[in-house]
């Protein structure tokens, strides 16, 4: 996939130039230097050769077709550079020149002028406002990044130029080889989604690597993503997550950035890695380039020194993975191949004087351990030790069954050993609390790749109703659904709701209270009047039809006086819910990953303790009962502290009631159950309060 | 301080061998190599000369003092070569040789004895089991690791050797400096307090850094490190945190490990800069020795790339720091140096081709600028980037007014800038986010040196009366303060209480209800019975006599039926407490650090929320009030979710009582005030039911 522009056979560089230093010069001595075994067609009007190779004054006089045009020219030639580019056949561009979008509107027509060029003539486009891209297996260095990498399993896309440099920079020095790199710009085409579908069809690329500051489309990236992880690990370092980080973003890229917790729930469900540090997100990509993933969290630690093999253990309980302690006889044995002062416990501490013998031995021993899941080794450097011996014993009795990283602690002293490690495909890691922690990611990202099959239920539901309830309300303009239509909705999916009817005098009132059976709760609807309560909107447990006739009159008559402009749609007369616990299910539609459940228990535990999880819709059972029991009080719905235990089962189905219900209609902008009364084991959930909020447009947002 | 042991002018080498490679050999060689200026011993039997120096058989045979011994012979002959060591005047003895203490009792008793040989002599012992010293200013490298340190600020004690030579490796490669490196060993003798003591009054010493994975005497070290902190930082790695960690801790140094809690509350307390991963150690002893402190926490960011740009403001959010921004006047004069695409907002963006007059200018603005507490500085390597000028122009701006801190991103092409940056004392990280850690921790621990004074009260107590109660009970063994003695306890130390007395009979519980007032709750007093309620042990609001001596009879039959050998000692009737907030106050005491006082709100938020904070006794007013405020659910203390208010300065008070009553019996290891009912605003909370339980001993522990 995006052949033309990851393999081309011939590149153009519009604006090639001379002069070293030029980006246009640096290139095409890119390209050269890189080791680029096809074309190189430098365009410059003013110029014959430039760096031995013939030059020409635009695409279209080259004569041959095209097959990816590298334009970089001030911005106000970019587009003409565009037209003959593809005149000249290229089906790919990428345009290396700022000032578009992110120098304002103006900027922003040219760009979309320029993607507009391109799709009319079948081609994409990269950038604007990039540093280009790399493809190192086909030696391709189109970038004005002077340095090419090895070529090696890991592809990166990055949304900041920069920070291609930088990375290149560092894997140079590391010997850490890449596939491809694309600096992704301004994505007027091109985009995060676009790589990310490309590297996973890619075979050269075992990792997928990412930094980005914004997404362009959030379902069809989390669609790309959860194809792409369920193949290959995805590490993303998603920047812009604080309110400060999202201002620096918006004021870089000109994008909108989406709110970290959808993030958060879109990254986990689509089993992307994500990454909070640049470091991380390295430490986690040479992990996974080099080493298989692991079966299980119980890690075997191997160490010279007892110091960091401390804490090498403290890091891996706080990951919440677990310490291995060795079988039985692969400990009796191991422990007749070490000096009686060494310890097989784990950690497992050849001592400081250990040879490359010894530590292949430990490595063995974790090996053949079926209660070994990963094993991290640590050296530090002390009189006796032989960092490069020992990493290249380590690598030799590497079996690729089981994840090692590694730990060579210190600075010149292990340094010939950490190059021995990289070379072997063992990552490594200056402190044992950062292996752990990428050996953190692929214990999650395995355990991901291990889950169930996904099977959203679909339950028999009046959608029909719900419908209609909708196009009334968008067509009268109102974008607050009140309690009795709400509950209307709630009903025609199948939501338990008491029984309840809307009444607009005292007698009618009394006459529905008399129907649904007393004790009844009476509350004002009006879309106007948020805080009922407090103005007497709402009227609990009465017993008789004289109260209700009472409490009516006397209801219209205070809300009258306190707000006479509302506009007042009846009374809503309902059915007293029985006690139970209280929980909150909800929906927000976030714009980038659309809707987004939400589940709390009631009251002090929501906005107090804020405690509550968050899922995207469309959502399976597992999944909700996740929900429930990642919050801190589901120990409380399961009967903690003398509490009667509450149906969680129903708490689930409510959810995924609801997720169905906020797919089915993308109109349903917010919605809240709260709360929603819970009751034993066996009794189904009461929806005893319910708003919703539609859309602006009524429409999909 | 420990001047025989940091800056001796002789040094014996006991074990001192001809072969390269032997510990003994290392330890002359290292200090001929290190530039020792003073005069070094070697001593063995059979050996006349060791590199060039005269060898002697003991260390009596030198003919003269000896200020320092370093003993690296098999255990076996420690012993007698500590004593010639002391013979021949050592007032310090430092002995590398293992297979003491972390071999089992015997080697325990065998360095307990070294430890006794010395102290009789009034020398000092460093180790054993250690790496030996480095006194990198007195050009003394005492040791078994071959690196001789750069002379610098940063001080280094160490529990694991194996961490030293790591250390020193790394130190070197980042040409790092040093002032002493100690290996502590088994810590015999000489421990992290006496060093951390040591390093305090060094003048060479800026910084202080520790790992340690148990600390002998919590409250000694605590009140070492608060003495340190108040004049120089103090930064410890704490290993062994977890339960695996802790297991590992003990098999390591057969030492027991304080609860990683309490050493949490104690390092807050008294200064001490945590570190949580080996980087951070160093990342933070970086930054203390080279930058001067921040006054406040508002960081400008300046970078010639935008996305690490972003990273960095993440971070600086995440940390609870603030991105400042510059004022509008040198936001304006920063501008007209700045091209017209740069970014004067924060972050400072100079743009990817700055040249280091760029980046003087932005930090000479930040600088200039009284809204600005501290600086990152962030470099990518970009076409036009030129890392070492880059640097200079930094370092040769610098004001030392506020720390900056620098991020050079990459490998290879950066290193230049990298080092000229260490050389100007200039702390870089690889990544911004490291370096947005070092700096919180500056912030951290500049808000710690600048808390007020801290004032202690001391509230008039009923001493005696305590002292009274807890003999009686230490007499007949009892380690259970029963309801009435606890309250009785709690009544001297002037909490309110509510009225209530022990009675034996059913007429006298009738007696003492009439004349406290009803309505009363009884409870059976008898340290045999745990679940008081669920044996009927527990009766509430019982309005009448007649219904008290009715209670009192059932109870004693239903007791009587149900745990037949308990033995009873009375029931203990009370005045009902009005309606309150429940809050819990307690204190269990750890044997490292004492007393630890505890604040939650009652039930779930403690069982299900562990909303719980913990601080150790004594306690000021404000740390109180901090540790009221520093749980979630403080709000519905202040009456969040129209909850009433309470009084909090009652709680803070409480607590504060409660430090003066632990503090002054150490025989009380564990309390529970459970609940305390805590009513409106000017109301004196009320002891509900209060727990004690005296220490095994019933002295202090």
């Amino acid at each position: 996939m995006l052949n033309e522009l990851l393999c081309p056979e011939t590149i153009a560089v519009v604006g090639a130039s001379r002069t070293p230093g030029k980006v246009g010069h640096e290139i095409v001595a890119n390209l050269i230097n890189g080791g680029f075994k096809g074309a190189v067609v430098p365009i410059n009007p003013s110029a014959d050769e430039i760096l031995g190779l013939p030059c020409h004054a635009d695409c279209t006089r080259y004569g041959k077709p095209i097959d990816l045009s590298v334009v970089a020219i001030p911005s106000k030639h970019v587009r003409k550079a565009v037209e003959d580019s593809l005149a000249a056949g290229a089906k790919a561009v990428c345009v290396i020149t700022a000032g578009f979008k992110e120098v304002g509107p103006e900027g922003a027509e040219q760009e979309a002028e320029l993607a507009r060029l391109c799709s009319a003539a079948g081609a994409r486009l990269l950038g604007p406002n990039c540093l280009g891209l790399i493809n190192a297996h086909h030696g391709m260095n189109a970038s004005f990044a002077a340095q090419m990498p090895r070529a090696g399993a890991i592809s990166v896309m990055s949304q900041s130029g920069a920070l291609c440099t930088a990375i290149l920079d560092w894997a140079t020095q590391r010997h850490l080889g890449l596939a491809k790199l694309v600096s992704i710009g301004n994505k007027a085409d091109l985009d995060e989604t676009d790589f990310l579908t490309a590297f996973t069809h890619d075979d050269e690329t075992r990792v997928i690597v990412g930094y980005l500051e914004s997404i362009g489309s959030g379902s069809g990236f989390i669609k790309a993503a959860e194809s792409a992880a369920s193949v290959k690990p995805v590490v993303i370092l998603k920047a812009g997550t604080t309110a400060a980080g999202w201002k620096a973003a918006s004021s870089h890229t000109g994008s909108l950035a989406g709110a970290d917790i959808a993030y958060g729930a879109a990254f986990r469900q689509s089993g992307i890695i994500r990454a909070d540090t640049f470091e991380a997100l390295f430490d986690c990509a040479m992990a996974f380039a080099m080493q298989p993933l692991p079966g299980g969290d119980r890690v075997a630690i191997i160490t010279n020194a007892g110091g960091p093999g401390i804490m090498a253990a403290d890091s891996v309980e706080q990951a919440g993975l677990h310490v291995a302690s060795l079988a039985g006889s692969i400990a009796t044995a191991l422990r007749n191949k070490l000096p009686a002062a060494a310890s097989v416990g784990n950690p497992i501490d050849v001592l400081g004087d250990a040879d490359p013998e010894r530590y292949a031995a430990a490595v063995n021993a974790a090996q053949d351990d079926e209660s070994v899941d990963a094993i991290i080794v640590i050296l530090t450097p002390q009189a006796m030790t032989r960092p490069a011996e020992t990493a290249r014993a380590i690598a030799g009795c590497l079996r690729g069954t089981k994840p090692v990283l590694v730990s060579f602690m210190g600075g010149r002293e292990v340094m010939p050993g950490r190059e021995e490690l990289v070379a072997s495909n063992l990552p490594d890691y200056p402190a044992p609390e950062r292996a752990v922690a990428a050996l953190k990611a692929m214990c999650e990202y395995a355990a991901w790749r291990r889950r169930p099959t996904r099977i959203v239920t679909r339950f028999p539901v009046n959608r029909r109703r719900v419908e209609r309830i909708i196009t009334r309300h968008v067509r009268t303009g109102r974008r607050q659904v009140g309690e009795p239509a709400a509950k209307d909705i709630m009903r025609a999916y199948n939501f338990a709701v008491p029984a309840g009817d809307v009444a607009f005098t005292a007698s009618t009132a009394a006459d529905v209270a008399t129907r649904i059976g007393f004790p009844v709760a009476m509350k004002i609807v009006s879309s106007d009047i948020v805080h009922k309560s407090e103005l007497g909107g709402v009227r609990l447990n009465l017993g008789t039809p004289e109260a209700v006739r009472d409490a009516f009159d006397l209801m219209m008559i205070r809300i009258a006086r306190a707000v006479p402009e509302a506009r007042l749609e009846g009374v809503y007369v309902e059915q007293m819910c029985p006690p139970g616990r209280e929980v909150i299910v909800g929906m927000t539609r976030d714009p980038q990953f659309g809707p987004m459940l939400m589940f709390g228990l009631g009251g002090i535990f929501v906005e107090v303790m804020k405690d509550v999880t968050f899922h995207l819709a469309p959502i399976t059972a597992g999944e909700a009962l996740q929900m429930l029991k990642s919050t801190k009080s589901y120990a409380l719905l399961e009967g903690a502290r003398g509490q009667a235990a509450v149906d969680v089962r129903g708490i689930a189905d409510a959810l995924q009631r609801l997720s169905q219900l906020v797919t089915d209609f993308p109109q349903i902008a917010e919605l809240d159950i709260n709360p929603l009364l819970v009751g034993k084991t066996g009794t189904e959930p009461l929806v005893a309060d319910a708003r919703i909020r539609l859309s602006q447009t009524g429409a999909q947002p």
